[in-house]
């Protein structure tokens, strides 16, 4: 049975490629190369597969929400996505990459009962990413 | 071909589980605990998977929902779970067993001539649940 | 100016109105009847007025949210209607005796800066309950 | 990492199918098959496969829109699907037909460096129909 | 107090005003101009005003129900607005004119014992229409 | 009759009141303040009032939105408030202040033939600010 709960930051970027010209980042990313950076509001799944346990449940979603909360909101949520999470810096910010930035706090030392499955983030209502966890 | 339909039904239920005491239930599922219950709008959407017919159809929409009606809606939607629905008192009417439930409630005798794939639920939009058909 | 803020809560009830018979009751609220109940996740909009002061908010945003929180969320999420909020057990909790009461609940020494104008209360997407304050 | 990205297009149809009579195809399809037809607003979800280049992007966003837009946007957005789709005045305008005919039109000479992984239509929220590309 | 139900419906149109050219109704309505029309999933919300009965209802919801459905559902749904429905053949069925009719439907001989407050309709979520009644 | 449009943009903002210290900052604005800012997907709800013309329509669509577009969009699309909406940096770029700002791009010369009624801005669907035009 697969659990997936929904969690959602605010959070500022500009896309640019340090490696490309300011012209070419203009055309490459249009808007969103705009020195001065704009936002959204994000809203990520995370979700979990497993079995039931003797209480009826897949996960505890207190503890769910304690360790996405720790890992990944605590660092996104009203936050600059250039400047405040070191791993997109280096990366260029686009949605992607915020993914696997995700998928990687989400990961490493995942402990809960429940597998992790899957992240999906969703930049607005028309642009939606997944990534099956490793 | 993949088509889903959605449902909607309002339900009440108060999770507790009897093997633990009243303190260990309060901790385990918080205000989900509340003596007297509380409720939902659940959102349930059934997948079926198969092969447009002649007509152009994969499924007949009526008699979809005429299945789903009798054997689901009409013994969940305004009702409470743990006292309307024997197999749930037994289990623990969490979202996970509220799933499996209605999966065998479609699954025995399904009699529609595409294949029944996946359940899914929502308690809230926070919260949702899926569950492949077996 | 006006802003408004959403809440929501999960709770459950029985429409049944003491003075008539059980088939009257039937008759009239239909599977709202239902003996052991059901429930709905309600959505709270709760709109008040004023100009911004000098940080630029009409309200502030903490100071809003912790009085509605513990005026009302607090006494109706995850509670039965019925059971739980006196005020409701003796009116029978229809979705416009709720609002009534959330009103009352936020309109008794009202103490934040901005006016409150008007509680919104909807039972489903399908149902929307709108009441100005006195 | 797979990409979704979400189109929206209102088209009017008429379901009926030549080989049956009125009445079978009044029985089959209801008030969908309403002479002078009717119309919905369709929401299309296009799915890509592949990895992030070095610019951080499964897909450049504007050539994904432009291919779509050219493609399907162009031909079915305020249209009658029955008159102005041929492949579809052929095939009964079902929505399983319709996703069909869009595989069909994204799918031949489908030149974007992502994989296309899968297309999905809703003919409202109560009806989703999901296509995996070939 | 005032009540907000919703309901929706699906209809085909064609955006033509018989006292200007075809160039004129081309530049003046662009695609919604099309020869065979398009269609759109209308959502219609109706508004009265009252006070609670000794039920504790403004409206009992099923009288409500039936004479929408009756007035203006069983005439709108699944329908060609310019051939099914004389009123707006007459008028070129923009939405504006379609609020206007809706609003006349209900109004002539409303029997409800709570006031029609008003009428909003909405083409798509980007468009929404709303007319008082008189 | 009344006519909302909706539009959407994205853009990053920080609160910050330079007449206050920033221990002050911190406590009246919380995560809004975080030095490098956030962002949100704003929408922006237009209400105009009239009657329907020849055609039926209270205001033309296409003119309307190139309005909005050319004064609001453009403006604040993939900006920071903060560094790019002069009037704004002057005045904290609060949602409130925002909505005044709006209010004051659309009326000044408006001349479309519909009055301008009002304008509600959502930060998120949590928050929603509504002004009247004078």
């Amino acid at each position: 049975m697969k659990l997936t709960r929904r969690y959602r930051f605010a959070a500022s970027h500009r896309l640019d490629v340090p490696a490309l010209s300011a012209e070419e980042n203009r055309k490459l990313f249009g808007k969103c190369n705009n020195p001065f950076g704009h936002g959204h509001d994000y809203v990520l799944d995370v979700t979990v597969e497993g079995s039931p346990d003797e209480s009826g449940q897949v996960v505890n979603r207190r503890e769910m929400d304690a360790l996405v909360g720790e890992r990944v909101l605590a660092r996104l949520d009203h936050r600059n996505l250039n400047e405040d999470v070191p791993e997109l810096a280096r990366a260029t910010p686009t949605t992607e990459n915020l993914a696997a930035a995700i998928r990687k706090m989400l990961q490493n030392n995942w402990d809960l009962p429940a597998r992790l499955k899957s992240v999906r983030i969703s930049e607005t209502d028309r642009n939606i990413f997944e990534l099956e966890a490793k």
